[in-house]
């Protein structure tokens, strides 16, 4: 099928495909913990025993790139290669050695009228994914789906189709060989854009639709979605250093945070620091920003203590600064009163990701991490650790900037429910 | 403000109260439980002090119902008597009793890079509430607000606008007594349906909605909304009775179940019997529905058991039967091979709301609990205890038959989210 396909042959394939994915999910949902590793085993082993069997797939999305002009940086996170699916694999691995947490019971608590009640933990049931270029997305949404006993139908991007059809036979293949049912994880094989548009709008088949791309995939997405959406929209993350810091520790984290890497949701964007801790704080962290290129964009008082470092582009910060997420060698500087104004701050401007405060006061900590209204809040150490992998998730879907469900990063958890269990011994409602 | 109101004002008025809930919110999140119980106290005694207060308002609406020709038992349903304030009353009281969940920490699990990570758990934020008929729901939302540090939004009903914005007005009297901002529980004033539509389409203001009502208004509200719902949509509830089960605790259960109250959603609508069950227990339950005069629908093997009660009103059933929520002395009844076929039975026909099974069989009841895709499952008890109360949660804002977020009844935890709080020395990422 390709996009001149009518609009009903594509309607009917999805509804298939949810059908079929809802029946797999009941198979999902009663199956051992023992086969689902199983099935993530088999699945690392596949990975690593095909890496130059995937390569034939994998260069057709390449060349296709590369000819489409696509910039260097982005036809490499097209490349399937060893590295990539050694990655994969070991994800798998990881995910086979957690505990299963599908069936665990919580709470079991017994009520007056003599009945216990608790809470079992169980699938969501079948999870729709969209999702743009890096093919290996595939594997951590279908190793994530299993482990989790959800059915997944995965639609990736065109640019990588062919890749992706590769892997997923693969993942099918593993299903079989746990016997589980391969419908459990099913890619849209049509390049179509009307899948989309039909995956998310079928509530009766689909449980929840996570999109992983640009911002402008995940807006158009929530709003035409009819099915819950976990989406991730900015991360515009702050790191304020308050009066009582440690220096040397407010200059470690607030350089970790904006410079290990300019390009992730975590990585700061935006730093505030006390009246009286900018001058020991800003000229440190300045010199710093400086030498690596980090292009400062300062409130008044702030642009007073950066401008003296060797070699800093300096600029006065304008509102639209404080909201902006660069993704870029870029921070935007501002001096705060005090952990009252930084609050306020961060709850206006923020984009709710991650936010971090550095300081040795007890109560400002307490207040930071109650009133700071993000997914991640954090006390002494870098917004760059805002990952599933980093929280011991074992492995990360997405990052969620709701607060509905699933907030932060969304792990197997993310992909479960709670129901009630209530055991009796007879009772009746008097 | 009426039905001839232009809809630009209507707009304007709900963006003006959103934006006053907002504000309300980060006031009321990191409210001390000290400040949010003396609200819910003084709330009480206020409800005791204005039984005859509020009586005007409340006739009022009363006058207009019976006016309007409504059936003396909706009229009744408005009624603001001393019981009703009573009953009100003391739920704030065990509100207030409660501990306060805000603000818990759980999980916090040192990881490899030396971070401590755990999750805090939150308001939600805000929430829509669109209800029909009763006032006292007013003061159900209202007090649930104030107990999880939410702010709301309450739309009521036309025909109970008088009762509630009495009530609404006592509810903002002691919030403002407890220090509380008064705008975090605001009530739609206006009749116009416009503003229905506005509430749910507020993703700025608004984080949840939570319709309350019949089938209608739910299904009108999740499809136009652009937040997430809590929905409740039917309560098609199954009562199993298993080989091995205890025919006199099936008996009673199956009556209680069934007979106990008809109206509510989770009276059990639908009985299965094993093929070796049957024979004891048909006729033994048939009699007493007979003497009930609750209608049978019957497969044909059920039909030679239940034929032979006195008095019996025995009927075919049609497949449109197990799909049916009668609310009314009706039930249908299936004879069915096994536990597996009772499981396909109730994950086909039932609504997912609550299911139970009647066994002394450990295997049967353990797969049961895993296998149904219910909001409730129970072994060995009444349908009828799927209940906030019952279930000990305090008080229930209604009943998800959802999976996403909250699933069966919900309460002040419903009302919650969690973040994720990461406590460092200094780590930075590598």
């Amino acid at each position: 099928m390709n996009s001149t396909t009518p609009a009903s042959d594509v309607a009917a394939l999805m509804t298939e495909m949810g059908r079929a994915a809802r029946i797999a999910s009941a198979h999902m949902a009663k199956a051992s913990a023992a086969k689902k590793n199983k099935a993530l085993k088999v699945l690392a082993a596949l990975l690593r025993s095909h890496v130059d069997a995937l390569k034939p797939a994998n260069e057709l999305d390449l060349a296709r790139a590369r000819h489409a002009g696509m910039a260097a940086p982005l036809v490499d996170r097209l490349r399937l290669d060893q590295k990539t699916l050694e990655t994969c694999a070991q994800g798998c691995e990881q995910l086979a050695a957690m505990g299963d947490v599908i069936g665990e019971i919580s709470g079991m608590i017994q009520q007056p009228s003599g009945i216990r009640v608790g809470q079992m933990r169980v699938p969501i049931g079948v999870f729709g994914m969209v999702f743009e270029s890096r093919p290996n997305v595939t594997i951590e949404a279908a190793s994530l789906a299993i482990k989790s006993g959800n059915a997944c139908i995965l639609r990736g991007g065109s640019e990588a189709i062919e890749s992706n059809r590769a892997l997923a036979a693969l993942v099918q293949q593993a299903l079989t060989a746990a016997d589980l049912p391969p419908d459990a994880v099913q890619l849209v094989a049509t390049t179509d854009r009307a899948a989309v548009g039909a995956l998310i709008t079928m509530p009766a088949f689909v449980d929840v639709v996570i999109p992983r791309g640009g911002k402008g995939l995940i807006e158009r997405i929530s709003s035409e979605a009819k099915v819950p959406v976990i989406k991730h929209l900015d991360g515009n993350c702050h790191t304020f250093v308050d009066d009582s810091a440690d220096m040397a520790m407010a200059v470690r984290l607030a350089d970790n945070a904006k410079t290990q890497k300019y390009s992730p949701c975590n990585a700061t964007e935006s730093l505030l620091v006390t009246v009286a801790a900018a001058p020991d704080f800003l000229p440190a962290i300045a010199a710093i920003y400086a030498e690596k290129g980090v292009e400062m964009r300062c409130c008044p008082q702030a642009l007073k203590w950066v401008s003296g470092a060797a070699g800093a582009v300096v600029t006065a910060a304008v509102d639209e600064d404080w909201y902006a997420e660069y993704l870029a060698p870029i921070i935007s500087i501002k001096v705060v009163a005090d952990v009252d104004a930084a609050i306020a701050h961060i709850n206006t401007y923020s984009s709710h990701h991650t936010d971090a405060i550095v300081t040795s006061n007890h109560v400002h900590a307490q207040r930071f991490l109650r009133e700071v209204d993000s997914a991640s809040v954090m006390v002494n150490t870098s917004t760059r650790f805002a990952d599933g992998f980093e929280y011991g998730l074992g492995a990360e879907i997405g990052i969620s900037t709701d607060k509905f469900h699933a907030r932060g990063p969304v792990g197997v958890l993310g992909l479960t429910s709670l129901k009630y269990v209530v055991l009796g011994q007879g009772e009746i409602r008097a």
